[in-house]
């Protein structure tokens, strides 16, 4: 049989490929890298994004209580999130790595630090909608909001920071991340959909927000002139009407339909909505480029065509 | 007057490059920046690498405090060597590239998470000399002996625990260090020494350590094949001697000055001699290679062959 044609695959993983605590990442990320390996093996030149919300979110917590109890400093979100890049990557590109040279494969898994520039004026920096850190007390809240940051409350549970979730905008660090693909490397990029920046001059200023790793891995894949955009989750297939008593699996979207569907509203608050987003995007920018949204249990099957919601 | 020719430098940055805090840090990468982006417009192109002892001491303090607090668990501190990376290669890549725009340089800054192999028989690792995090009492100090950890007593200050400083060997990530090198970006590598990591059959498994960064940014220089390892540091020049009523400033070395010196123990114990170690360790792994160690208000009159210690 003849071996598949390289393609250049850009990988979206999400909590399920990571898990939350230390150990259940540690644990997660060996059977993600068994996925990983298997699209590796069938020709695909992977670049690697990921979610990061328990992280950043037990970072953040972590930093600022011991800053609030210690009186010091506390550290702000854009740090928080660089922070995770370099642990979420550091267990990804370990299990991968070690997973490849068990099946023969001596290839360097590397994390960049990825920066994106989101707008100043993005409306979600008015609606912030990103809950952040543990739960507080109304107290700890009001301080919060004289800081000038979003709260709000869960009822019978406390106060929550609530943080703007912009559109990603550039990738900074784009061409070294090309550089990389470029050489045959394995990247690992736009870790927890990028550290958002602001431009301000000629200098980036961290923004207090979080971008939906869905869309950066959307542009990632633009950016990168990816074959391929695969977005993994826990589903096999993108339901539409998923609430309704008619749900109906699809297995291949055109762009145009996938638009037809966000607007009459039929991928529910499922969360499918920045992935099919991001997938549209990606295929309009250019001929040829399919996106795919399966479960990371189907992913070989799905990067062989065999399964999953087809976007082309 | 003729452009100098381009020059491939490994940069080692001391904590005076960064400073402690995060507001220190902002400030401190902001003058580091103008002093990096003096010796690219002069023709170096850098890979730089950096210290990490006060974050990665922060950052394992307020993950284990919190974690101790909420019963959950711990970061290791390789977890917390990746974090580092992430934090301060974020400030360092942005501080740089503002400073390069603002001179009309367009070039991408990359931070490249990187893991360092060691010899679980390393010495170090029976006489650990390290330490990390706040002071703990004699009962926490005792819990973490009870963990497999070293502690030490600092008389009337508490007790700390210590950690292993093993030598470096390989660097993991290596050839994509080398290959954005060679795309002529700017690569930030072996934050902190590099995340240390022993080998286990294909996994490599962080180590409870921390790794020398004069002795990595050796190694770095090395395997980068650089023309010049600049170390930045507080002093203009190398001191013999330096406790005695005649100490004495060096302008030049060759290694085997170098290495009779150390066998005199005229460096003290002023934390000249990793330096040295590395920069010796560099020049003797091939002919027309330059070690420099200056102070980093120097770094650019130390470039052009104007001031510093020079080993080759």
């Amino acid at each position: 049989m003849e071996s598949p044609m390289k393609k250049r695959v850009v990988v979206a993983l999400g909590h399920k490929a990571l898990g939350t605590t230390f150990p259940e990442q540690q644990k997660a990320v060996k059977s993600t890298a068994k996925i990983l390996a298997d699209l590796i093996e069938n020709g695909a030149q992977l670049i690697i994004t990921h979610s990061n919300a328990p992280q950043v979110g037990m970072i953040h917590t972590a930093m600022n209580e011991f800053a609030r109890f210690h009186e010091t400093y506390g550290a702000p979100m854009s740090i928080c999130s660089a922070m995770s890049q370099g642990y979420i990557g550091y267990d990804i590109q370990n299990a991968l790595r070690s997973e490849l040279l068990l099946r023969g494969i001596y290839r360097t898994v590397a994390t960049v630090l990825t920066q994106v520039t989101v707008d100043p004026y993005d409306e979600t920096f008015y609606h912030p909608v990103k809950a952040i850190g543990r739960y507080m007390t109304a107290e700890e809240a009001a301080a919060e909001e004289a800081k000038g940051n979003y709260v709000a409350e869960e009822p019978g549970k406390g106060f929550r920071r609530m943080v703007a979730s912009p559109r990603p905008l550039d990738i900074v660090e784009i061409d070294a991340i090309n550089a990389l693909a470029d050489a045959g490397h394995i990247v690992i990029a736009g870790g927890g959909g990028g550290i958002p920046v602001l431009k301000q001059g000629s200098s980036l200023k961290g923004a207090g927000a979080v971008i939906e790793k869905d869309l950066i891995s959307g542009r990632l894949a633009d950016l990168t002139d990816a074959d391929m955009l695969m977005i993994l989750t826990n589903e096999e297939f993108v339901i539409i009407n998923y609430e309704s008593d008619a749900p109906v699996a699809l297995s291949h979207m055109t762009p145009d339909e996938a638009k037809q569907h966000i607007a009459n509203n039929e991928f529910g608050k499922n969360k499918m909505l920045p992935k099919i987003e991001a997938s549209v995007n990606f295929v309009l920018q250019k001929q040829g480029r399919k996106a795919v949204i399966t479960s990371i249990d189907k992913a070989l099957d799905a990067y062989l065509g065999k399964t999953g919601t087809v976007i082309e």
